[in-house]
């Protein structure tokens, strides 16, 4: 019988080959273009349980892309862990950025991980990630050491919205019962500062389409006599935020959280340099909501966010138009409390105040989620500090998480039971951006850790 | 000898088919994929100037695309008409809006148009208009009618700025030596309703950069803590413009020629339904600069539009991303004092001082031209109107155009001359959108015309 650490050294180079193959299936849910790619990832994962132990394997048809179940029941009595990840990634563009193709996967050491790291879409967010519980499940079950049952649920629309997900789970509530979900889906402050998140922020994602004239114009003939469908939308974005930038989206703030003095001075003690944060992302300042401080902002404030823009003539050299259409992808972060559909309902019935006579405003909400807080004096949340603490020698710090995992409060909803999110990648990963990358320490830290998540839930559980 | 009316019955179809053929070639200066199709189109023109009875044909070349330079000279003491067109077009996108393929011509009727119109990019801007001076040679040679010398100067970048132009025009200005510039590069306000243009606006189009981050970023991770390049690109846009859709760029006005209200009166008594016009781009007001007409505010007034903006994700369904960098195409029509350099630089140095800490922003100049007046009591003009008078029956309106075409200026300058504007085609055109088209009774009716041109014109130069 051997532990963790022992185990993992020894399968190291297949554990890592494993992960560069999955890497290799470009999983871009987002696009059509990729659909084959998308459905073959989910034929490998499913694979890659059967091999790690797993009784029961079920690729899920759903209206969309299949989700991936699997299980081992070893005994009834025993506590049900479920472990949630998804296999879709985000779109590469811009492909131009990246210094090696996307998903054609090479380890290089970087500062922050001197033991090299897998470069590729979808390395951290969430393949490797996603992969760690396969790994630890494999070393549970061949070293007899898995204390307690396991499902897997993985799915293939995270990066679009899981509208399937709910489907799936509405349709799967007695399938999935568990007494804890984990999900590695996130980061930690530091290799050397373990961190769990404890909240994560809600999404409310829409897109607008502001048309004017019937047609494109000469921007000569109509130059000051129309109003510009580019100009307007800009006008209009610029108008959602106040001069301390505030969102002026009417009743946007009316059910936000407000954190006690308390609990923003404990946020506060958590590490961070203002003057390391704009140096790595080579900005001469920070700006935000008036009030709150860096990590405030990015955590227990809701955001509103221009993702994508677009209209007119955008190609090489000039063209003197006046576009008929101009469009924006725009997202809402959330805090808890707020409800993403209400805020959704909220912003569209105000940007289409605001339009101007002379355009016509279209909004078309894509998909939001609600925002989540993990309790930190539960069973699960201290299992998981103690796993932390036992292979990280250290305690990790709870930390709010400005990202969002709207399947989460999902779950709660459905599923009745708590999320525990182990996340092992880090800030700078660069996930959703050109480079992404996973620390080969930080997936293989993961490995470790996870098998005495189990171990000690299961203890804790009795 | 026939009258220009027989001729072109006789010869209707072949003219049509020359059009024809000469529009299949896909001649974009602005973007170097059809850098041969625009060499192919510049020798195109040059046989038919020359098959029109040309005695001198040349293709000069410049740093970009060729000049076509072409003339008829008869004898020194007679006055000499330098006719300019050019042969390059604007991009067809977005192509998906055409109802038949840009570059292969098709004749349909429309309501304006009840004898058909020629459907392509170029067929009125500036291939049809340019080519019915080809024609109007080739009637006057043929019928021992051309009563004076004739130069051609046909060129290959207007729709980029012109910029060899006027590298050549300043090395060739002996050469190009005349007694008037005639150009049909614009419109007249109907059928019926004949007019010649007497001014046309100046521009000055840029491209800026607004930079944030040194790469994209998880709009959960980091939204909310840092500028986001696009709402802050849109709301610089924004403040371009204050509440009465003034330009706010520090001394734009400064130089603005201002019309009496004599002038202004005289302007407002062209025939002008609002209604129609905002039926015809099917808007429900219009919108522009307080304390002006719509004619007044297309024409007279100067403006700053957007013509492209792009940024972030603007695929297929969702990302949430904080983009890197943010980009919009801006020009800014100019009416006769404004100095479109200055007006360039007012907007480089307003521009950077807008921008807020967080972010990095570059304005790249990409051309521009002066404004242009033309008098219209000096015997060019009175020779035009005349022209009209016989094939049209009516005087021409002397109008104002909000269009551009900076070599005006810059002939006037180099050459000493003036320009005469005879444009045949409408503002139902299209000219810079999906579906542009040149009326066929349009494009006989102006190589009808311009041969009474040459004829008055010479006669009252004695």
């Amino acid at each position: 019988m051997q532990d963790p650490k022992e185990y993992i050294a020894q399968h190291k180079d297949r554990f890592l080959n494993e992960l560069i193959e999955l890497l290799k299936i470009p999983s871009v849910s987002a696009d059509s273009a990729y659909a084959e790619a998308t459905h073959q990832t989910a034929a490998t994962v499913a694979e890659s349980l059967r091999k790690a132990g797993c009784d029961t394997v079920e690729i899920c048809e759903t209206p969309g892309y299949p989700i991936v179940y699997a299980d081992k029941i070893i005994d009834k009595n025993l506590p049900t862990v479920l472990v949630y990840g998804h296999y879709d990634v985000q779109p590469p563009d811009p492909v131009e950025l990246w210094d090696s193709p996307p998903f054609e996967p090479v380890i290089k050491k970087t500062d922050k991980h001197p033991e090299g790291a897998i470069f590729a879409r979808g390395a951290c967010d969430d393949k490797g990630q996603m992969y760690m519980h396969v790994k630890a499940l494999e070393y549970m079950v061949a070293n007899d050491k898995l204390p307690c049952n396991v499902k897997f649920m993985i799915e293939g629309e995270e990066e679009v919205g899981s509208a399937n997900l709910a489907w799936y789970v509405e349709r799967n509530q007695e399938k999935l019962e568990n007494d804890v979900i984990l999900i590695s889906d996130t980061g930690m402050i530091a290799n050397d500062i373990p961190s769990i998140t404890t909240g994560l922020r809600g999404l409310s994602y829409v897109e607008v389409e502001v048309t004017g004239p019937n047609r494109d114009l000469h921007s000569g003939l109509y130059g000051g006599a129309v109003a510009n469908p580019i100009n307007v939308l800009s006008k209009m974005i610029a108008s959602l935020h106040d001069e301390n930038n505030h969102i002026t989206v009417k009743g946007f703030y009316d059910k936000v959280e407000e954190l006690t003095q308390a609990e923003r001075d404990k946020m506060g003690e958590a590490p961070f340099s203002l003057d390391e944060y704009k140096k790595a992302l080579d900005i001469d300042a920070v700006y935000g909501e008036k009030g709150y401080t860096t990590n405030e902002r990015n955590s227990i404030r809701p955001t509103l966010d221009v993702n994508g823009i677009w209209g007119g003539y955008t190609g090489e050299g000039a063209k003197t138009v006046i576009a008929s259409k101009a469009y924006a992808k725009i997202s809402m972060r959330l805090v808890p409390h707020q409800e993403w559909e209400e805020i959704t309902e909220l912003f569209k019935t105000h940007f289409e105040g605001i339009a101007p006579a002379g355009v016509k405003v279209k909004v078309t909400p894509h998909h939001g989620g609600q925002g989540y807080v993990t309790p930190i004096d539960n069973v699960a949340y201290q299992a998981a500090e103690r796993a932390y603490e036992q292979t990280f020698g250290k305690t990790p710090i709870p930390q709010r998480s400005g990202g969002s995992i709207p399947i989460v409060a999902l779950f709660e909803k459905e599923l009745k039971s708590k999320t525990i999110l182990m996340g092992f990648g880090l800030d700078s990963d660069a996930i959703h951006s050109p480079n992404e990358h996973f620390g080969v320490w930080n997936y293989l830290k993961g490995i470790e850790t996870i098998p005495y998540f189990y171990q000690y839930f299961t203890e804790m559980s009795k």
